[in-house]
């Protein structure tokens, strides 16, 4: 953090990244701890003078938790005075020993742009940043308490994520190729955290329209083999 | 604009705010003109040092086109690097006759947070502000070429709108108290641009569980009378 230059960065502004991990049980967020404080908070980070705002989203997160090729999302600007902790701040700096001025640019009032990623988390490897002693899976069920806003921010994503879950999932490899009704809907149970009535969802899935219907699914005796689906291209 | 002090705002963000007027038959939006350059633009502006984002964006709508209590959204920021065109702002600066050095902070590039509100324009009256020369309705069909990425703007704030008309048209009163399907039917044709089916129209409506059916609307010897709903509290 002793390379951030004020004059390389955009001031008062920054990003915060919502990492939604699914892998068939739970729903979970990517959490990242700072060296000693022991403080839990989301991977952010500052934009460039001449870098877009989506590819310093994109940079920010390779470079804090090592992971590429997220297709992450914006989803809100938080710009209300009281996410505003520069005494969060200067502890972070204090317990990295970190010797910076009264008036650091770094405790000034930021206004964040959040973005989020839905992932099969089976298929990434997180690795936490000089700045992070580690980085690590979550229930959303069982956030903890995390730095300035982000517990909200969390919440935010949250709701976002659930209002348009149908089209996210056409976007992300989180069920085989073809996957039966009865597989969508414990994805669409364990992402919306509820029970869902079963012929209320086969209608509702039916009618949006981004379903392709294969043959049945024989797996022996049973006459109700159930139909494969497949999302359409 | 004279008044701009950089050290009163934040530098590199600004607001754009997307006002959808409707009032029974066209979607139309709200634009500034420019003074003597013609050039048309969402009313937009800059955020305080110490004002809430929220807040700053609801001043600016009222100071540059006198609405106030209007709702506003926040839907998308927007951050390439191509949005900005320090020309653009030049010549407004000298249509207007102001003398600002050639490194005034209003050449830098701006991040802009967008916002939209959906209201019934025949109740309002905007006014322009002195930097204005004009304040009108623009159908949304066939808006005009607009400053900078306010071409863009528009269409991502419109795709959000349509979107999420189901809820948007809860909070606004577009709509008599009590209103036939037909009517409800007309103001989603008429936002969404084009024409729907009655009977999935009629399901679809029924299925959200927002609309709370009342008594049916007697016009006289008609056996057709058609049911009045109202939107749940």
């Amino acid at each position: 953090m002793s390379t951030l230059k004020r004059e390389e960065y955009i001031p008062h502004l920054a990003y915060d990244s919502v990492i939604f991990g699914f892998s068939g049980e739970k729903l979970k967020i990517l959490l990242i701890e700072y060296h000693k404080t022991g403080w839990l908070a989301l991977p952010g980070g500052f934009v460039k003078i001449h870098e877009p705002l989506d590819e310093a989203v994109k940079r920010g997160l390779r470079e804090r938790t090592s992971l590429h090729d997220i297709y992450l999302e914006q989803f809100y600007t938080f710009g209300s005075l009281e996410r505003n902790k520069p005494e969060i701040m200067r502890k972070i700096m204090a317990s990295q020993e970190k010797v910076v001025p009264e008036d650091h640019w770094l405790f000034e009032r930021f206004v964040s742009v959040g973005y989020y990623a839905l992932i099969d988390y089976e298929k990434v490897e997180p690795r936490p940043d000089a700045l992070s002693d580690s980085i690590s899976w979550y229930d959303v069920d069982s956030v903890p308490d995390l730095l300035f806003d982000h517990n909200f921010i969390v919440q935010k994503a949250l709701e976002h994520l659930r209002t348009h879950l149908d089209q996210k999932l056409l976007s992300v490899n989180l069920l085989p190729e073809r996957f039966t009704m009865k597989e969508l809907q414990q994805v669409y149970e364990a992402i919306l955290g509820e029970n869902l009535n079963r012929a209320n969802f086969q209608r509702k899935m039916l009618s949006l329209g981004i379903l392709e219907r294969h043959e049945k699914l024989y797996s022996g005796g049973s006459h109700k083999a159930p139909y494969l689906y497949s999302f359409l291209k």
